[in-house]
């Protein structure tokens, strides 16, 4: 699949859009009419940068309000282009896309518009340019594909073609399936998004809120498959209109983008290898990553903090077992059953506690490893020793490392390369991680679903809003279909000005046990401070639920949180925050499958004022 | 007008609302259920809280999926809503209010709702309880207000009445002049919202984009009308969802709100006497303010700067003249005609130039610093040496200070105040202040645009959004009627990771002038730096305008923007940034009423470029 982009899915200028389109791997780009105008470079002095940089110049976008005129207008918007075509000829790009008119047409009849496109048709041959109309949903007399590729027909010149962008189609609704009735040769650009799904009105919903494919909720491995079996093989380009995306950096979106079209790619390689349909596909040159099952567990996680002794402290005040040191690392090993928390003491002494990485059991860690690779993770080097395991990682978009554990039935073989091969000392109830919060910057939520669902085939959750002392967090649970690995990605909402602490929101490991009243009665015997929770919240799970009194005393008693459906029941608890990072114990009983979404607002607000309070007092811990 | 806002409106615990509320001067609150369950005050130390507050309790909310149920359900629901009565009891709270049902209805009959409402109105009677039931615009089956009045009549019940919510009403089109056909007594509270013109969804927009009475597109004078006509005298209560308020400064955000309902209180009332019609405008007790024309003209710009000579500089490059140094304080004047410069050194050697002040002229400087002061302005204190005009002053929610100048003919008196008395030397073609760009943190637009609105009576023109390197500008024009005064508030998205350079965006002042031809050949003359504008803009202007191949080449010659419209043209220019600051230079040819919008994004990218080179050369200068 030939990859471009338009540049005004970046932020930046001109040339930092284009280092960075070509430093993640797109073959060509689109110019955006403004990003040109804003530029001091000459047409020649950009046409050479891509050139040099290997890209090539795909599209000239867009040129607006040109057919369904009156002959006035015509005259003036046929000297408006061929400005265009000059300039064009200057840049080297061959194609101008037109959209559908949206504010000028006055005259709604198809053999106006394509008389008037043809005349444009026939400017545009002399300087060697093709026109790729394309219907806009919001456009005056044309919204629709196939009413722009009926004018096209009509126009009847080899110049004119057609442009179809998968957000003008899917969003109002239109079979892509028509596509294929289009002559591939006809199809002269192909432009690509995706968007959330939003009662907003289209033109706005396109101009905010587009995402790059995977990050919505569009079928564009559908859409692209009918492209293949029409025959196209032209660039496929992203033409991504986002709020956020503008204001991010520009590398990054670039990598997002290009991973986002590498995903595209093997989906519709897969949806057309489903429908035994493989017409084409070799044209596209679709592609084909190493497959991936998904994780089976959590193997680990791994918590860095320069001072290791609250977090030592917390694990063992939940159960935990020390394993003893690593034999070449400045790391130990904390234990209960499946659950394994790496504790690294890093060398920065004032280091504050947080989660620095995840350890996942994966059936072939060097097919995922290599998938994720050519899916543009960032590796991670592991330096080992002689006769160590070396674990293959990455790095995710939020900064976690992920390492790719070879499965076993038993304890891992990287296990063994701590201090003591003891057993545990008399386990807890507490069996594996059930799962593990991740803060997301908000510039980077969307990469990071797309990250985790392309890498891991992690599939995204409906997410859910919990209104917190600051503001309100989304919340989106990536999840294996299993549900053996569970990552809750939280959006924290930008920290305000004066009233803030600024420390945002810190990361949780949440373990998973057969009996949390066990596991807190041990907890409070040894110790723990748990994050308390106000008796008003007692009093309406009261309300809300008929609940045993005894059980009602217990989780009052024991600072448990609660949560019921027709699944089942859910009861938890929170230790407190040691620098970025808590611990959460859950059990399900038997089915439950949410996370306590009622109560997340609960533990928001409890933290918020401990962070306040100790803040108050001086304390770095919060 | 009794005011009240719901506990949602605001960030933080409920201890930190409502300390904010009592201290922006709010008579009570509504209790949002959320805030009291996270909070670990008894409902005891809440009551007495807001007793020692002087704040009332005058809701709890909300009471959710009560009616339409079957028979098992009904019976949870009332043990559920009997809790919640003993709860209201312990907070020493009269009314609970009820929303339709979204989730559990299951008939739609108007009777058995009806009939539902009646019990709990006997079990609420019990505990002295009144029920406030409500029409949720997305309600199952009742969704329209009069139809909720309809069931509350049915119910025929002491203690059942209705709750109005202006957005329920308003976003869904019904008609408020109903709220006239329901009996006062029956009308148990009110609850105001505003809201932008959006075609989303009602619950999204309803749950995120709320604002404050004046910071909409409702009529909300027209709907207080509506209640003032029907006689109700309780509560006025705001009850705003809005993501940003949620994560902004709590203290800031009451404040905003109090004065929403001050102005909102005044504007019923003019609503009212434009319509001859004062009845019961008295029991509601409105607000009257002291009234203010629209100030006549920006008297001056006052630019505090650690360094004053760039600033110096430039106003010598565009023709102005130095009038000399104050009396008694660290400034100088520098004017041409009626634009007016004061430049202030102040007292930190290191401080970036900034736009610190601006004076308008206004009829009556007393009544508008009054009228300022009790919508909760900031009294800015002016210090005077003797026979020295005091200037009243109040500051904006953005840190400009506005100082309110008594109009006059000739030179204004303060002017006198400064060194030179002689007359200008020979000034150029400047003639004032056309506008001023002030940029605004995103938390505070919302604030901003109601604070010019109401205590300056500056109208808010349609808004626009401008690509920018950064991300898009969001620009909302204030403009007196006359056009005299005119400012441009501007919110910048928060600046990104990484690629950006963290100094935001600059402000601007702009100066009018009748030959801009000449002012920019002075300045060349005289050396200024110019925001160069790229050969690209030209050639695409040629494109879109059939200019005199001579303009083009003075506007190219001296990087003059250019922008024409059905009123005119519009020709501007800007000089380079210092500090915080630039100028603009425009001429208006002859009735152009806009400001360029599609020049800007070539200014703020050849800002973003020149700011990126400096910061690489290590210059503080951008």
């Amino acid at each position: 699949m030939r990859t471009s982009i338009a540049t005004v899915c970046l932020s930046g200028t001109l040339e930092e859009k284009l280092h960075a389109c070509a430093a993640a791997g797109f073959d060509g780009v689109e110019i955006f009419e403004q990003d040109l105008l804003v530029c001091p470079l000459s047409p020649e002095e950009i046409r050479d940068l891509a050139a040099g940089l290997g890209l090539s110049l795909d599209l000239y976008q867009p040129f607006r309000d040109f057919e369904g005129v009156d002959g006035q207008l015509l005259e003036g918007n046929l000297r408006r282009a061929e400005a265009k075509f000059a300039l064009m000829n200057r840049l080297g790009i061959d194609t101008m896309l037109v959209c559908s008119n949206v504010a000028t047409a006055t005259i709604d009849d198809d053999a106006v518009a394509a008389a008037q496109l043809r005349r444009l048709g026939e400017l545009a041959a002399g300087y060697g340019i093709r026109l790729a109309y394309e219907a806009l949903a919001w456009g005056r007399f044309v919204n629709d594909f196939e009413h722009a590729w009926r004018i096209v027909e009509l126009a009847d010149h080899p110049n004119v073609g057609t442009c179809l962008d998968s957000f003008h189609i899917l969003s109002r609704g239109w079979d892509p399936a028509g596509i294929e009735r289009i002559p591939a040769a006809k199809i002269f650009f192909v432009q690509l998004a995706d968007a959330p799904e939003l009662s907003l009105d289209v033109l706005s919903w396109s101009r905010h809120y587009r995402v790059f494919p995977g990050e919505g909720a569009f079928d564009l491995a559908g859409f692209v498959g009918h492209l293949v079996r029409s025959g196209y093989d032209g660039p496929v380009s992203l033409e991504v209109f986002n709020d956020v995306f503008r204001q991010a950096a520009v590398d990054r979106t670039a990598v997002d983008a290009m991973r986002s079209l590498t995903w595209l790619s093997e989906r519709t390689s897969l949806h057309l290898a489903g429908r035994d349909d493989a017409v084409g596909a070799g044209r596209m040159s679709l592609a084909t990553l190493p497959g991936v099952e998904e994780p089976h567990a959590v193997s680990f996680a791994e918590v860095t903090a320069g001072d290791p002794e609250p977090i030592r402290t917390l694990l063992y005040q939940l159960g935990f077992t020390s394993r003893g040191r690593h034999r070449s690392k400045q790391v130990e090993l904390m234990t209960q059953n499946q659950a394994r928390v790496v504790i690294s003491t890093g060398r920065e002494p004032d280091r504050e506690a947080g989660l620095s990485a995840l350890g996942l059991d994966v059936a072939d860690a060097a097919a995922a490893a290599s998938r994720a690779l050519q899916l543009q993770a960032v590796p991670v080097p592991r330096r080992s020793q002689a006769g160590e395991q070396v674990l293959q990682a990455f790095s995710a978009p939020d900064g976690t490392e992920i390492f790719l554990c070879p499965a076993t039935a038993g304890e891992p073989a990287w296990a063994r390369e701590f201090g003591s091969s003891a057993p545990e000392t008399a386990p807890g109830t507490i069996t594996g991680i059930d799962h593990v919060n991740l803060s997301q910057p908000w510039q980077h939520f969307d990469e990071a679903v797309l990250f985790y669902e392309s890498t891991l085939s992690l599939a995204p959750r409906p997410s859910e809003e919990v209104p917190s002392p600051m503001g309100l967090v989304r919340s989106q649970v990536m999840r294996s279909r299993s549900g053996a690995v569970r990552l809750a990605l939280n959006i924290a909402p930008p920290v305000f000005d004066g009233a803030g602490d600024g420390s945002g929101y810190p990361q949780h490991v949440a373990f998973g046990c057969t009996d949390i009243v066990a596991v807190a009665r041990t907890a409070v015997e040894r110790g723990l401070e748990f994050l308390p929770i106000p008796e008003n919240y007692y009093e309406d799970l009261a309300a809300r639920f008929d609940l045993d009194p005894a059980l009602l005393q217990t989780l009052r008693e024991l600072n448990l949180l609660y949560d019921r459906d027709a699944d089942g029941e859910f009861l938890h608890f929170y230790t407190s925050t040691v620098g970025n990072l808590f611990f959460e114990v859950v059990e399900r009983r038997p089915a439950y499958e949410g996370y306590g979404a009622p109560n997340a607002a609960v533990r928001l607000a409890s933290q918020y004022r401990r962070s306040r309070a100790r803040k108050a007092a001086g304390s770095p811990v919060r």
